[in-house]
């Protein structure tokens, strides 16, 4: 066993990283060039060949794995230490729609005051090459890592990673024995805080359709001829009440209950009530929430959601249509220990019960929830390393309120924190996505730092 | 006065209908070949004018009226008394879209099968011409009309008539001394039975509007985020529920009771309920409803329905959006006595009542219902000009479902009865509108033979 590394090390390596700044941004903005929406397909086994070159440019040993989908790129390198930290994250990214929305062209980023913009900056491209960067500074200047890292690097983030699990489970037996996961995302929040989140809700979607007669009619015909809009209308009434409250059979039944630990966590959380709510040109949220009131729906109640709603004439003016269907689109954001597949039986069991089994349920594929305990030592570790880097306490947050293949590690028994170089002006999912550049640099230095406590930890 | 119309007056009109079926026909095609779709304000004071030649070559005097949308074409022709029959008709049509899914071109007219196919042959240049023609055959080859006639065309009936009754109005004096109103449309029923209308049901048109953030968000954000499609759908709710009741308070205060000759209608009509459900693809009518029960509610039973719903994400797949706004377009169609601007108010103070204040009702021009007694002397005119030209009863409906300016004519007092050369697979608004040449011919001897026998009439 290599002799553990030291303070110097870790200075050497963070000296390193500063020298190489200008280079490691050029790194991201090279693999931003590269148009790999996953919902286009296109791009993708080259921005995968690209990530594996500076994964072995770093010093880990690569392994593209095929699935039916996208390359499943897996990296490995042996530290002081078998102690193993795994990081997760995607080179796919989202589409860059409305492109008319950009200020400057999604695929070209350009640095402008002091940030970098370009499609997959802060999702997920940046936390991506961060995370290599740390782990080729450490093997370059820091006499090798302090322990052994893992990387998998999927490329259908962005389209429901339908082909991670069984790649993940078939190296079940080592990535099982690591100490933890970094997650792929992260940011700072309003007030310049680095936050941390141990979960991810779940989802299930879901598309109702109710069905009348075989087409449009004449809508004075709606004394005899049942209208498939109104019984959606009632069908959709009896899943959620105007006070909130999901009213499907059995929905909250596995809803666990936060722990003491989880809101504790909430105590430490600003209250962006109002400036939320301002925001969004809103008097306020719902039901005047504020506060760890606010915090605790945020992130321990889910939900039911209508995204879609669509049936008959929908354009300018007026015109008498009796509609011969209407869909619904809904999606129930879950937490522990809820899941999908219950859900959406429990959903049509809801609707046969309530009269409403005519209407057909098309199902989405599901994520299932995930929650990591704030007290697990791997939190402690990542805590430690953001409170060095940023000099302040990160915020902790019990969970993300959206979704991902979280469960696919955790279910394998392990801790998982998300953190990364985002910032709540990222617009990610949206036109003009970009980082704040000193943000990237100290991320790269958060996970150098961590490597070297994880390797301190006895 | 003059000698009053002869049976020998009536059969030499006749005979000179007969003889002139082609020259007849071809005035109709032409009429048709102009595209006066007042939606597109595009050919209609041509329209109007070739309409006012054909008045004049009937003998008829005529006037157009400017108003401030398209002209109304008044038409006045005395007979042998003073006594007038006044007919509505309008020179506007239906726009032809969808175009692809015509045999023929809509507005280029074609005889096929023994109907003749195009925008406006049912619908409703056919009745117009069809009145036009039984006059002049009257006072070309009867001797003169038997009674006086008048004849107001307007060009707007498709946007809602919002021109006709100042025009109206202005000639109260006169028209309002009318035996009645030959209202513009009827047809045969789907056995051949010819049938007449004894009323208009009245509409009132609403478009809903809730709104949440500025923008769609994430549906993460569903926790504190109010989501208008879901106020939308409660709101809805609270209009009409699952067993088809309206619970808008008052809404049905001003319905009147049918009178026991309404119901005495009831039982004449043939129960069309099982035919009805096989054509429009539904296992039955709402709740079950057949026979005279069927006919009730059709007739006598105002109704609330959505027309359009949208929000959010309406497209393929999943997309999981917060929506910022949701829409609902109703209409509610009214009975005697309901009131469209009643009817407005009362939705307005019920959603208010409910808590929906916020939500943003637009209400767009009504009309008001209107309704003939069946007991009055005009109906059994024209129901025996029927009986004679079609030698069997007609079936007398109390009401149309649909709406029309009808109340600008009984307002007056006057007595209304829709009947014309319509048959169910008209397909009126519909692409491939047309008319049985056959009914047409039988269209313009009913009305030579009721003009006829109200001159006969004491």
């Amino acid at each position: 066993m290599a002799s553990p590394a030291t303070d110097g090390d870790l200075g050497r390596t963070l000296e390193y990283i500063r020298q190489g700044r200008d280079r490691f941004l050029d790194d991201l903005t090279g693999l931003c060039r590269l148009e790999s929406v996953s919902a286009w397909g296109r791009s993708l086994r080259e921005t995968a060949q690209a990530v594996a070159a500076l994964l072995e440019r770093a010093g880990v040993e690569v392994a593209i794995r095929e699935t039916a989908g996208q390359p499943v790129v897996i990296g490995r390198a042996r530290g002081r230490t078998d102690r193993t930290i795994v990081f997760y994250n995607h080179y796919d990214v989202q589409p860059p729609d409305p492109l008319e929305a950009w200020v400057s062209p999604p695929f070209q980023p350009v640095l402008r005051d002091g940030r970098l913009y370009g499609r997959g900056t802060a999702d997920n491209k940046g936390n991506l090459t961060a995370r290599i960067q740390a782990v080729e500074a450490w093997n370059r200047a820091g006499g090798g890592l302090p322990v052994s890292v893992a990387f998998v690097f999927e490329g259908e983030e962005e389209t429901g990673s339908p082909n991670l699990g069984p790649v993940v489970q078939e190296n079940a037996d080592w990535l099982g024995r690591a100490e933890g996961v970094v997650w792929e995302s992260g940011y700072r929040d309003a007030d310049g805080r680095p936050t941390v989140s141990l979960g991810v809700k779940g989802i299930c979607y879901i598309e109702l359709r109710a069905r009348g007669a075989r087409s449009d009619l004449h809508s004075s015909q709606a004394t005899l001829v049942p209208n498939p809009a109104w019984r959606l209308v009632w069908a959709l009434a009896t899943i959620k009440d105007g006070s909130e409250r999901i009213l499907i059979e059995g929905f909250s039944d596995a809803v666990r209950e936060p722990s003491p630990a989880d809101l504790e966590l909430l105590q430490a959380i600003p209250d962006g009530a109002e400036s939320m709510a301002r925001n969004f040109g809103l008097p306020g949220l719902l039901g005047g929430l504020k506060g760890v009131a606010a915090h605790r729906r945020n992130f321990f109640a889910p939900t039911a959601t209508i995204c879609g709603l669509n049936s008959g004439y929908t354009g300018p003016g007026e015109k008498t249509v009796l509609p011969s269907e209407a869909m619904a689109k809904l999606d129930f954001r879950l937490v522990p220990d809820q899941d999908p597949e219950d859900i959406q039986a429990k959903v049509r069991a809801h609707l046969q019960r309530h009269g409403f089994g005519d209407i057909e349920v098309k199902v989405f594929a599901g994520e299932r929830p995930a929650r990591t305990d704030p007290s697990s030592p791997f939190v402690a570790l990542v805590r430690s390393a953001m409170r060095e880097t940023y000099g302040q306490e990160a915020i902790v947050y019990p969970t993300m309120t959206g979704s991902g293949p979280m469960p696919v590690f955790s279910d394998l028994g392990l801790p998982v924190a998300g953190l990364g170089v985002g910032h709540p002006g990222s617009a990610v999912h949206a036109p003009n996505e970009n980082i704040v550049v000193e943000d990237y640099f100290l991320g790269i230095e958060t996970v150098a730092t961590l490597l070297a406590r994880a390797g301190a930890t006895p």
